[in-house]
């Protein structure tokens, strides 16, 4: 009467494969999880059992599971492109989480891989995207209320890094988020960026340039800034400004609590992004889902993870640049216009 | 591998009963929409067409149908009680929108039956149980941070009133709404009400009273405000301030967007209250059907519309009177503790 | 060139007498502070030091001293009445502190010795109507922009009681307050009164009934609604709301700073009045000197002490009172129109 | 028994000239205006009339009048360095309007006066050092509360540009005010600056490039960033935000009221300066008045003015730069320190 359920594999549960896994057995309409991989056998076993799914010994048993009608791959960013290559060889939608690949070659390789096919088969794990502030942001943008566009601010706050956290890692792992969905909210591409970073906080170890103001141009000349900074502290808070030539748009953190307590009226922000962007990630899930049920592979697509990697490798160039640093894109394959 | 979809079916497809029918058809993880009725034939189908379902030409042809595991009563308010009976006599599990019945002994005959079946098949349809907001509220209350509850401030604005309204209707179709909540928020029973309201807005109708405060006293001395004004204008507002020993906790709507635009700063109300509170009912279809296929009745219970029933007449009651009113509530049945 | 400077005496040097001094010597135009009476006479000449002022003896000597014009009276409440009556009697005009008398019968003194002198002398220390907030709240509500009111929800927390708090004290001390302000808001006197408690707060001594709720009700029909709470515990807090017939009004505490820390983001609260309403009291001593300068005794009148009085002691009745209190008002004497 | 009246002179009556001798007046403790001077003769005798004062001829002669003690100059900006000087020259104490001067040599010439004469005379107008808000965030960011400041992020919003506003403009005449409040709060000096700007709004007439980002870097390595904006037509907005090594500080707005009205609920923003700074304005009066009662000239100095004016033009150098330009400052002169 209606479309099966898709059955998906999720390959590496760790923090995010986890909830992903979860969200697909027990909060999306339409999916079932049937197959878990992971590099510790284990933590498979454990999650796989949660949700009625088998834990498969190799990402080469997941890919090809004849149970397995859709794959998710959540393993270490370094793996994603190989995954990725073998699923499209597997011919089986995939939703990929960020990066498509550090390096850019790698990015290429999967498009490229995508483009002899003929067909897409990869989605990029922006989710972003679903999150509910940045979809009405957009709406309201769109709308026209506020007019154009001229300069997007942008803060995107740890409360601590992870371990073994680089300038150049704060940039493909944390302001890819940014990269993208700017992007997305302009419906533009970026023509250069351009670094600039002041005293680091004293908790930012090593040479880490903490925190980082990033700038992005695009071709209709819209100024996009980033703070990003590992070393917040205080909590995980992400907020968005579109300054307009009718007025401004600000996304803030979409808090329903404030609490009185101790000469303070506030709210709470949360440790990290799974506290600010959970729904984001339900709804991506939904969205790729509902894509699939109807025959369809939902976007970001792998030329968006492309993107994303070519201009966070232009903001590694311009970590030590007193200026500003080109953004060379090809055009855009057909395959994805 | 994992527990069958459970297949429900709508009875009533005005807008909630629509919304109910494509939240479980596209949006729950674990149910299908198998069949739709409604006194408009038309509508059935179009609605059941939209995703997948079929329309029957009765209620009965609907709670007897063999697809059928689940049902959903949003028919009229009059109907509920004697749809809600059908469905317990036919041994289906039923989520009936507020209220259970306006009139008291309507409700009695439900929970009634219920008692002689000898376990619970209605759930009720108080959504705002369900609410990110006050799920979060009710969360901060319980971790203690602020203390014991003492006083309770709600506000709750429409921006016009349905055709027809009536101050008795302001207590039974709209404050029900704060007359559950707080008994959960508090987790307690009111012992007394009482009712005031002013100078009538220039909108308000006939003899209607508009704005309400209501007052509903619990058993351990929590008063309860409510604001309920029907023709607030500026739009769909819900508040909730609960002043305790330590500091207080507020919920306000929970907006992620606001905007500078000629000469104001701030934020968008919705126009009603779908606008405010589209999740809490995909959340409260989720958690029934959840707990459908884990073989659980969810709350609310029959026991909770009861109560909201009975305290809604007692406030009815105080309308004219001025002072306070004792709310009369038998004990709590064995089957609902 | 201009008119001379206005040279005051203040009565009582306790923290309020002692903002007022200082005040009056450096922040207000127009105006120096030449003698200084307090009980504790070590007290009057430290702070009369401090600004060039003269400590004397008696309040005797202070309303008869040659070179004051003008007098404040910022003694223990019980002794306004009688020492309002001698500046009276001595033809100086005079600003009192709240109250202008805890008795009905004091306060009609008062006035009715104005009335057979035949002039304003006395003008009531009720601050909040210079209040920067206020009086943007009666700008907004005067404008029409919201139209007509018809209710409003004020809140007023301390964080602690002084020693000795009774909920009699509660309202004429500090309800008091909003009693005053809420008649000046809506330029209307009060017909009812009506009290309601729930449970008291773990911190509230004796049989103190704390929070309280406090519900006046003009000759136009609005309903005004106080909220007291002096174990509020978090901080000083003030807020108003005015519900309206095209929408709503609200005052907050006007705050400039908002912090991030530690997982919260919010602002500070101040520990008591001063650090809410320090400009009210400037702007207030500002009022009344720019008013003796050009020839004018400004408002608040003796008038508005005594209702002040009356309403206050309606809500004493009122504590005991399951339902509502009249509050009965003579005509407003023609002195005062 | 107080030090007598400072009797101030002020030449130019435009909007803020005339601002400044209604303060002095009316609302500051110590001080009567005895003399004014505007090119419109008309003007003068018209706001003279109504503080009475007298309406004087030229510059000269106010600067000579035997009844003028100090004297505040609200002339078009390319007269204050000469003003300056001969007010130096006649001994009075001087409050001058920003900038000192537009040119870096003329602010020297009146730097030098000083110098040469041995003592300061010179206090600059730089009014926000004295705004409620500004005071506020210095002092909990010198309460350590925060940690260090890493970051700052000012925003400067104008509802509509003056007739000829150029870029250089906007930085000598707008974002002055972030230069010099920052170097205040901060308590730090500027070693480079930098700018970015992206498309114009449509509203930007010629060449102006609007909106502004200027970066301003500290000996300490704190990087400042102000947008500029004069064509933001939502209204004047003025915002600062502190990065700090453990969490943020906010300042905004400091308003009392919002409303709620047509799908909308938040608070009015100023059409311009005055709405927002007006009682900073008051305040500067109040403490140059103080300091002259008590026989000291109070900050800021001509050196604050001189390195304004030296950081601006440093801007301007950089509007065309795609990197940084540094500012070249002399070592602070002894005076000042």
């Amino acid at each position: 009467m209606t479309a099966p359920l898709i059955r998906v594999g999720v390959i590496g549960v760790g923090n995010i494969g986890t909830a992903h896994a979860e969200n697909l057995a027990t909060a999306v309409a339409g999916s079932t999880v049937t197959a878990v991989y992971d590099f510790d056998a284990a933590r498979a076993r454990h999650v796989a059992g949660g949700i009625g799914a088998v834990a498969v010994d190799s990402v080469e048993a997941l890919i090809s599971h004849p149970e397995v009608d859709a794959i998710v791959i959540a393993s270490p960013d370094g793996m994603h492109a190989e995954q990725a290559l073998a699923c499209i060889a597997a011919g089986k939608p995939t939703l990929c989480e960020k990066p498509l690949a550090p390096e850019l070659e790698n990015a290429q390789r999967v498009m490229d891989a995508e483009i002899t096919l003929g067909r897409r088969l990869i989605t990029m794990g922006f989710m972003r995207r679903f999150d509910p502030g940045y979809v009405q942001l957009k709406a309201e943008l769109d709308s026209g209320v506020v007019g154009d566009p001229l300069l997007v601010h942008c803060v995107h706050r740890n409360q601590a890094p992870a371990p073994g956290q680089t300038s150049a890692k704060s940039l493909t792992n944390a302001v890819v988020h940014e990269i993208d969905i700017n992007r997305w909210l302009l419906d533009d591409e970026y023509t250069s960026v351009q670094i600039m970073s002041g005293i680091p906080s004293k908790y930012a170890e090593g040479d880490l340039r903490d925190p980082l103001l990033v700038f992005l141009r695009t071709t209709r000349g819209v100024l996009v800034e980033v703070e990003f900074f590992v070393n917040g502290r205080y909590g995980y808070e992400i907020r968005c400004e579109i300054v307009a030539t009718e007025g401004s748009l600000h996304m803030g953190d979409g808090s329903f609590i404030s609490s009185a307590k101790e000469r303070l009226i506030g709210r709470s922000v949360p440790e990290q992004w799974l506290g600010r962007f959970g729904e984001a990630y339900r709804l991506e899930m939904q969205a790729w889902i509902d894509g699939l049920r109807a025959g369809r592979v939902c976007s970001p697509s792998a030329w968006d993870g492309y993107t994303a990697t070519a201009v966070a490798n232009a903001c590694i160039a311009a970590l030590d640049t007193d200026g500003s640093v080109q953004v060379e894109l090809p055009e855009c394959p057909a395959l994805y216009r």
